[in-house]
């Protein structure tokens, strides 16, 4: 038979000519298909896709789902009719897929930008994410995407906080919490003027172009509105185990893991009411819904077949438990997208899961700033901000020496803030968060620091795709980090040949949550009472509005490796004269600490007063909304000490706290000073930004900076 | 007006009904174009692929490949041609797949790998790799591919040192050299039945599946032989500066970076005889081969264009300096095969280039583990080795405390010896290589040791991929290292959570060439004189047939950063004296070192033989072919003093040397060491290790083996 609504006669050559060359023109795609050793008898004309709707057949599973599936009888032989069946649908050179996201909470943000690195690794569409986020997971995902610029990529964000009283009142048994369904409102959440959208769930991951998935929305009736892929569990069939009781669904039902919207046609079809009503019935004789929304969409598509456009299997592979998926991919040529729908997520049990959990673990630590490609095929314009990079970039001068110092400047990272689950300190106004950066070979400080510090910290690390997953499975080994909230960790991601010491400091301090910051170094730990000793000195000092001030921890270092950490001023002066302590880099570069005056310090009972001199870098306690670090300053050297120029100029008094003292412990030099200070251009590199720091110092601040300029007169080494 | 050899007549309806249903089952994958916004109206059936002979156009260039190309006509707009003319032939389910490729010399195995990877991400083939290889290439991709145990995949080697003289009669100006002519010897080359291979350059890349490239020989009419996309430059159309005359070729002649091989035709057709006399009869007139290979093929087929199958741009997107290639890939919405077919590689100057290093870093810097993944579509037989390796693994208690460290024994490592290029040293008979093993974390101390030993070293460095480019990176910025040619690094591919510390050992000791290693660790700086005065001992000692000994080198520590390496044993007991250095560990393990004997040895004029103890572990300098180190020994621990144990059972003598020494320098825990010194179970386990290994001792010792037995009585923490 032919489809309905095409005419039946068949006599005239001429109209079967006419309907071939139809076919031929629409449908072409599939006769690769056909063209397959053995694909070709199997679809006559009557067979000709067009309003596709299910079909309940006696095992009450949809077959047009299997139709389409192909692979789920497992007679149909090698080759694989997901390519084929339906025909394959032009793909839309250029045009602009949307994507929406339901994504809350801070793991998830994680996962979320592997789903959107595999995608982006495909596509070669411009394309709009939509994510409906809570406030924690936007702050990092708008801060991510602003600072990884990709070109033809747009992202917009809708508050879950404002969605939740639409679904809170379905109680709901599934893991994803009320999350999960809100995907059910998302027709009346995105904007009106979009009529089309792919919803994904954060635990998929692709493995071919969304466009693809996109094209199959050509073959949507004009009564279908939602594609799904059929659920590759028995879970809807009923019968698990006793008492087993799921929500009604056609056959096997479907999963909404990966989600066709016809968003125009759902507002039409009052999807709202629809999806109410049939929830608010069947939770008359079920406690709750065990797979959150997807009980819901199963439910009123059992009433509703009409409305279900079942997509091929591949685009859905679901590795839940007890899944039925192999029947999937052991007959796909290529897999298009994998669920991890198990609540185990990669550690689900399943024969297969090593080969997909590399499909996973490619893009976990794919290098995301290589996704930063413009698509050739579509100009499109550059994110914003990009434009400046590029003019700025373009400015310099390639013979520069300086060309690497000045093109680190301007290289921007992207950031991952709040990278690992975080609670907020409560609000003290004494408070103090330590604040340092660190790259992986300074891993091993964390926990001594955490024994150390008690209090916040603000910690920006500056990782690799890779190695930020390193630092991920480092903490979770780390019972001392583990169970730590209260330590921030922003990942800054490399990129350059140069250290960009300051821009990771401005970061880690930006995202600080307390009103004081310690400015510390990774490589120092902190005496034992320092946090507390700084919260009380600060509010004795009465730091804040009525005195501008840096408070000064005196720094010190040990040469040994194994030493005991003095618990006191006393036991620390004793080691001092012992000769197993040292003033912080005494023997090559004292100026840098010297004006700390430790022999005062040594007798001190109450904070003193001392004055700024060049190349001057203590450790300091300073409110929140100090002066940021110079950007200028990258690799290594005089970073800190253009710092706290910049504080004096801003008239902070700077007091040495006499109970205060923090200790360097050794360690090799990291790689990226030991490559650096090798470069014979290094020093000279380094003088010229010096210059030029101190004539933008005296354009700002005028004769105040002239101390500044003639304590510069007589150049050293770097600090 | 229709294709040749069909019927003209159009009259019944019937007839082109009939001929509509050929172009339907035939030709439909082009109908995706047909389909396109524009594409329609182009192609009418006069042009239906069939047999496609190039038909030289005014202007010299093969109209043929123009057709193909598509791209190269601007005025075509935005739809991809490629995509759809010539018609997308079926891709070839799980058929073997070979491709050839000619590599020679250290780097160049570098950069075949990257180009596997990159075939071998988007494959769903088997394949048979071809590799025409010098010996060098061969130890290195032999041991690679062995350990790398990709499924589906095999490799057969051609010593390219026969094949020379096939080609060394051609005076040839390319930076290739000799092994660029190679490809014009491959149909003799590869195996007689052997009927199809498709060609590649080392510095191609892929952006897609290999398999769609072999389809295109389905387009192959019966007289064609080669495959090859136009040259993407006007290199061939001459006069490009005065006096510029290059070999003769159709228009812009073709490129051979990416070819395809029909070589049953190619013998049948006497290939040889053919190239030769081409190549001999211009020779006559030119004075060599400008392009290698390349210019003896064009010729060739200037010579007879029926020989060559176009293909379309995409498939080998040259980015030479004065490419034209943006014609191409501005067009494609897909790009297929990128080549950087410049001498300057990838920093070839192109306003583009950034976009095609991020396709070429992105493989560069895969981890190749995530390539080990069995192809679902189509089962094959498991790589050697590999079997009994998932035996023993599914053999394993997932319950069993030890369960990681007993997997971790039996990971099969990724290993790629000589990374870089290495001047193997001249036979000496009391030479001696320092055999040391490192993570990224040492890459420091490098330098250091260069300095300290003038001798071959033989080093296994424990990388991921990106690791691996990380410390080319540091090579090459060192100016120390660079200049060394005989330090032979070996990566071994990171894989599991524990440092497989014995397993590294043993690659970096069967890669040394000389009878004699220094078995030491990386943290240890040798003496000044060591490596000199080692060689003069095992000279004097008479080592090797006549006496079985292992030459202890004395060990000590210093827990200082900055202090002056002593110039000689005089200066280094001073040292000791005055509390800057100590015997090495003498705080926390002295028995690890107690029994060479240090106060002895503070007199000594002479070698001394020392006993064996409980827990002795010594650096040692023995001969190439000793004791190999027990691999169950992973993480940390224990692994040398069941090497030295070994030796002792094998009736080593044990002679200390009097003015040999080694300081080790301080530095933080490792990554490794510090997650599992931290982790509760391990020194049960490793008790466990120790357990089994006396039991394995006695088993092959037998009484003699008693007194390790009862040393163990005492169990002490791991060394």
């Amino acid at each position: 038979m032919l489809p309905r609504g095409r005419p039946r006669a068949l006599g005239a050559a001429a109209l079967l000519l006419l309907l071939l060359l139809i076919g031929f023109f629409q449908f072409g795609g599939d006769v690769e298909c056909e063209r397959g050793e053995r694909g070709g008898e199997r679809r006559g004309p009557g067979s000709f896709p067009g309003p596709l709707t299910p079909r309940v057949s006696t095992d009450g599973r949809p077959r047009g789902s299997a139709a389409l599936d192909g692979e789920l009888s497992a007679d149909r032989g090698g080759h694989n009719r997901s390519d084929c069946v339906p025909p394959r649908p032009p793909l839309p050179k250029c045009e602009l897929l949307h994507v929406a996201i339901v994504c809350a909470g801070q793991n998830s943000s994680r996962d979320l930008v592997t789903l959107v690195k595999s995608v982006l690794f495909y596509r070669k569409n411009p394309l709009h994410f939509h994510l409906v986020t809570d406030t924690m997971a936007r702050n990092i995902l708008e801060m991510l995407f602003h600072t990884w610029m990709v070109p033809a990529v747009w992202v917009s964000f809708y508050d879950a906080e404002e969605l939740k009283p639409q679904v809170s009142w379905i109680p709901n048994k599934h893991y994803s919490g009320l999350y999960g369904l809100m995907k059910l409102v998302l027709p009346a959440t995105l904007p009106p003027d979009l009529a089309r959208v792919i919803v994904l769930d954060t635990d998929v991951t692709f493995a071919s172009d969304i466009a693809e998935l996109w094209a199959l929305f050509a073959h949507f009736s004009d009564k279908q509105v939602i594609g799904l892929v059929e659920n590759q569990s028995d879970w809807y069939l009923g019968n698990l185990w006793r008492n087993h009781r799921p929500w009604p669904a056609l056959g096997r039902g479907f999963n909404t893991g990966v989600i066709l919207l016809r968003l125009d046609r759902l507002r039409q079809a009052g999807w709202e009411q629809m999806w109410k009503l049939t929830a608010t019935r069947e939770l008359l004789t079920l406690p709750a819904t065990s797979l959150a929304d997807q009980d819901i969409f199963n439910a009123v598509i059992k009433e509703h077949p009409r409305l279900v456009q079942p997509l091929p299997c591949v685009w859905n592979v679901q590795l839940s438990d007890h899944t039925l998926a192999e029947r999937c991919y052991s007959e796909a040529s290529d897999l298009k997208v994998i669920h991890w729908n198990s609540p185990k997520k990669l550690r689900v049990k399943n024969k297969h899961v090593d080969h997909f959990r590399n499909l996973y673990l490619t893009f976990l630590e794919y290098d995301g700033n290589l996704l930063r490609r413009e698509l050739f095929g579509c100009p499109s314009p550059p994110p914003s901000g990009a434009e400046q990079v590029q003019r700025a970039l373009a400015q310099l001068d390639e013979e520069d020496a300086c060309f690497e110092f000045r093109q680190q400047q301007l290289t921007v990272h992207r950031v991952h803030v709040t990278f690992l689950p975080l609670e907020p300190p409560l609000p003290r106004p004494h408070d103090v968060t330590l604040v340092a950066q660190l790259s992986i070979d300074r891993l091993q400080m964390l926990e001594a620091l955490c024994r150390h510090w008690p209090g916040p910290m603000s910690l920006a690390l500056y990782l690799t795709d890779a190695e930020a997953q390193q630092f991920l499975r480092f903490v979770e080994a780390s019972a001392v980090l583990s169970a730590r909230q209260n330590v921030a960790y922003h990942v800054v991601y490399r990129e350059g040949p140069l250290y960009p010491v300051n821009q990771l400091r401005n970061v880690a301090l930006a995202q600080a949550l307390t009103p004081y910051v310690f400015l510390s170094d990774i490589d120092f730990l902190p005496a034992y009472s320092l946090y507390d000793y700084l919260r009380a000195s600060i509010e004795q000092l009465k730091l804040g509005r009525e005195r501008k001030a840096a408070l000064v921890v005196p720094a010190f270092e040990t040469l040994r490796y194994r030493f005991s950490f003095p618990s006191s001023k006393a036991e620390l002066l004793a080691l001092l004269d012992s000769g197993s302590l040292y003033t912080f880099r005494y023997h090559e570069w004292p100026q840098g600490h010297a004006p700390t005056d430790y022999a005062r310090w040594r007798e001190a009972q109450t904070p003193y007063r001392v004055q700024w001199a060049a190349d001057y870098e203590p450790y300091v306690v300073v409110p929140r909304d100090c002066p940021r670090y110079d950007p200028r300053f990258v690799g290594f050297g005089w970073n800190k000490v253009a710092h706290i120029v910049e504080l004096d100029a801003q008239e902070y008094e700077l007091l040495v706290l006499p109970e205060a003292f923090a200790i360097h412990l050794p360690h090799a030099p990291s790689l990226d000073i030991s490559r650096f200070r090798s470069s014979p251009t290094y020093r000279d590199c380094l003088q010229a930004l010096k210059d030029e720091f101190h004539q933008d110092l005296s354009r700002h601040y005028g004769a105040a900076a002239l101390k500044y300029l003639t304590a510069l007169q007589q150049p050293r080494g770097p600090a």
